[in-house]
């Protein structure tokens, strides 16, 4: 907590003072804040289960043993754990705000998370993680940044930004910046590209953690990639490349969210030879998946029911993250660490009970404290609710005769297959208009192609979750029902749009940034499974997330062919078809 | 490495240079500077022997695996471990200059310790912090600073400064300064002393570790001791005392020295359950100790014979200590790690063969390279050897009628007996005067007493190493003999005099602050060995160390009496006698 203008000397007066009482009630000479009355506790360092009171005071825990405290919460018959981290998060995954998603988390134990505002970024710059910081300020949950590495993801990409190390370079100075997030450009590091290494070299500068993103990488281009500072990787998905990565010094983030699931493959991990450099993390979380099953609560769960030591399992879910980044106050239960708990039913069931921020409960036995609402700059607030350049399109800007290319949908895959071209919608053969509609610059570019396996019959669904860029793709039967879709998402500043037959079905409203609500996890997925069934009910195929599955489709790292502002893309070779 | 005068965008510059050759020879693009071939190594993060070449570009790991290099080493049949780390020593208990202290340990695998200069301190304040960190510049073992947190130790202490949290604030702002030293003064810490919690909060503020230093602290007093931000503890001399303190979250450094030896209560400490809590440290290390037994080396090979695994043991004495002080660039050996290997024969002997710093072979089967000479600044040289302020002292000075308190010798023990009081010499009882005189201010203040037990029959013996203000003490039969040893250590600037019927009989020269040698560690130690063997023909008894003795009888923190320069103090009472 900076103070303006407090002298250096004020500083440390202000926390002699504090720590001073810390100290008298740790020694028993003043009752505690807080005291957990008989606790069992996990204890990280010596590798069992302790038994005595917690006490706390001004917001750390103080000792363990026989405390009295002005509020005490006797927690006899359950377990008292460190709060849980997400070692690395997009928090835009969740489509609401960090409050919201807050509010969704915490219940779960989660008390930390360390997000990578990439998306967000994409759209605003460097306004983007303004934005961000000011909205988890006094959260409780701490929510921690990794700078976005990658903006555009590619030079393909016409997103809201580019940012070279310099733009970002002041982050750094932020106390809840981390460090640089998920070098994904590995080849670029492999091969030494300037632009790329300069970030590298200037988070390391300011004593900083990198993150990587590596699915797959081994020999000795895994020897370049970790040599050139990259310190962790959470895109393993099979013991091999993780077993690889680890010997290399790098940490691994064992992955279990929404779109990827890693736990089960990495699950041998968790055993005394390795668990120590090794932490959970969600990645991306959408918001049926939080509130269906939870949160790195849900990770720890599936590790101890799937064999995994259970305080192996639970460091994996704090200590080990907390090491990892240097937060070197939390992920532990011992004097002088944050005084975030999460209380369990047992080391079975994982039940989350109560839940302690800075030693106050903020969830429990029913009870959920209210949230602040973050201040946020009038002026980010304004620049976040209106991020669309696009003037009204007509039905011309999607008719066109031009052969394209077809990209072919394959059920349960990220993949698409080249399917060749075509030059008009076909119905019969399922394929549809496909277009991608800058937003950003108002550069009017329109990308227009085909897509085939969508299983649209009638109209068309548009969205601006769209990655990395965030610009509006769009699929349709027709292009005055595209037209009308992407010109409503602008209307809304942002969201998806199903419409058919000169008619707006149904519309989900995404109005920061274009890729996240206001309102609360529970109505946007609500909204959200409506929108997800009107899509359906036009045909889409049952087997497809109607709108995850055109978020990707203007993603030109991922095979074969793809969609950009410019048109289609063949990732392999990297030429437009 | 700071350069003058250079722009942040110059400093990311030429980073990003070396950063792209480090990635090029990674890759295998370009030949490395070295590589160790057919290396069988150990990997701290996979907790196995691996095998491979290891490739080294601008001093630091680039890759494991087939690589050629500029300059290659068969290490076949040998194994490669991380260079070793002392976590605690008194760089002065080997009383010679750093630059000594570092062809001593070099080749016993150390490349990395973690230095209080706290004797040096006592005599130079600040100037002595700034010695040290100037003597050890450019040295082929990295030395790291703790900031002595306890000069003078006591207020009953006259030492050569008085140091507040300002005093030393600064210097954490020193890239090898990590922190701040032993917090000896626990009973300060527990009773919220204000002088003592800033030092406290200070490093904290700075994001620096506080060591910790108290033997057998347990219950809430532990809890405030921890709970107040000390964060290590190398005092447990028994398992439970080590336990007891690990469990509440201090790392355990495992003291194995000269004085205090450790290793064996706790060795059950380096199993799977506690180890990664745990390193190794000496704490002090004498001359000769050091050239028979070795240094960490010495603690691996025990610690290995007495039954601890070798891995378990290697990463005490490497990683852990890296991992504690957040030396995120050593103690393992991967990609981006400091090139600093102990070679060793095999992991039972563990006889170090060969040892690099930064991918220098610096020692190695007979090749022992010269080390630089570091540059001092000529004031500082000059301070240094500039530290007695004391007139030349008369008989009259030690001659008085006075009853004075006698302290009594333990064989094999530090702490002394109340042995009443005496007002003469009396051999036949072998009670001898002992005087401490004041030589940091010229305050003229000499402290008399007695001394039982020593068994001194004739002349004098003096020295300036006296912990911790390392003022003069003297101990003699006559007065006369007492003022000629004094005067000669005097004249000297400092070291140990042993006088005899108004002849010096030896000497040895400590011309460093009083405390060190610019000899090498076995000239000094010949010349000691020397001194020794001279006190012990005048009568000294031969369970005695005749110096080290003395250096603790002015030390008033053992009980049960101790003598100042303001004359015998009751330790227990804290009163004068």
């Amino acid at each position: 907590m900076a103070i303006p203008n407090e002298s250096y000397s004020g500083k440390i007066n202000r926390k002699l003072l504090k720590k001073q009482r810390i100290i008298r009630v740790a020694a028993g000479r003043e009752p505690a804040d807080l005291v957990l009355k008989n606790a069992t506790y996990l204890n990280v360092f010596s590798n069992e289960l302790c038994r005595g009171d917690i006490a706390v005071a001004e917001g750390l825990i103080v000792g363990m043993g026989d405390y009295t405290g002005r509020k005490e919460y006797d927690v006899s018959g359950r377990v008292v754990l460190p709060g849980f981290i997400d070692a690395h998060i997009h928090l835009e995954s969740a489509m609401v705000t960090p409050r919201e998603f807050a509010r969704a988390v915490l219940p779960h134990g989660t008390t930390t998370v360390v997000a990578d505002p990439h998306e967000i970024t994409n759209v605003m710059g460097t306004d983007g993680i303004d934005y961000m910081l000011q909205a988890t300020e006094g959260l409780p949950i701490d929510v921690r940044f990794m700078l976005p590495s990658c903006v555009p993801a590619t030079p393909m990409d016409e997103a809201g930004a580019v940012l070279d190390y310099r733009a970002i370079d002041s982050f750094y100075e932020h106390p809840r910046v981390n460090g640089l997030a998920e070098m994904m450009n590995y080849p670029g590091v492999i091969a030494a590209d300037a632009g790329v290494i300069e970030k590298i070299v200037a988070a390391q500068a300011h004593h900083k953690k990198i993150d990587g993103h590596a699915p797959g990488l081994q020999g000795k281009d895994l020897d370049a990639y970790v040599a050139a500072g990259v310190y962790s990787d959470h895109e393993c998905s099979d013991l091999e490349d993780a077993l690889r990565k680890l010997q290399r010094g790098q940490f691994i983030m064992i992955r279990e969210g929404t779109a990827a699931r890693n736990l089960d493959a990495l699950l041998p991990l968790l055993t005394p030879r390795y668990y120590e450099r090794c932490m959970f993390c969600t990645d991306d979380k959408h918001p049926g998946d939080l509130l269906e099953k939870g949160h790195i609560d849900y990770i720890v769960r599936r590790a101890v029911a799937g064999g995994a030591d259970p305080i192996l399992a639970v460091k994996a879910a704090s200590h080990n993250a907390a090491r990892y980044y240097q937060l070197n106050n939390r992920g532990a239960i011992a004097p002088g660490y944050l005084a975030d708990f999460a209380v369990v039913d047992n080391l079975e069931q994982f039940q989350v009970q109560m839940v302690f921020k800075k030693g106050k409960l903020w969830y429990g036995d029913g009870y959920f404290r209210e949230m602040p609402l973050p201040a946020i700059d009038p002026w980010l607030v304004e620049r976040a609710h209106d991020t669309f350049q696009v003037r009204t399109l007509a039905v011309d800007d999607f008719r066109d005769r031009r052969r394209r290319g077809v990209l072919g949908l394959v059920p349960g895959e990220i993949l698409t297959t080249d399917n060749g071209y075509a030059d008009h919608v076909d119905l019969a053969q399922d394929i549809l208009k496909l277009a991608v509609v800058e937003r950003h610059k108002g550069t009017g570019h329109i990308g227009l192609g085909y897509l085939q396996g969508y299983g649209l019959r009638a109209g068309a669904v548009a969205t601006s979750i769209s990655h990395d860029s965030h610009n509006i793709i769009a699929v349709g039967t027709n292009s005055a029902d595209m037209a009308l879709a992407v010109n409503r998402v602008v209307e809304n500043r942002g969201g998806i749009v199903v419409a058919q037959g000169g008619q707006v079905l149904t519309e989900l409203v995404l109005e920061v940034a274009g890729i996240l609500s206001e309102q609360s996890v529970e109505k946007l997925n609500t909204q959200l499974e409506k929108a997800k069934e009107t899509a359906h009910g036009l045909g889409v195929s049952r087997g497809i997330d109607p709108f995850m599955t055109l978020s990707f489709l203007a993603l030109p790292v991922l095979p074969t062919l793809r969609i950009t502002t410019r048109g289609v893309i063949d990732v392999n070779s990297q030429q437009y078809v």
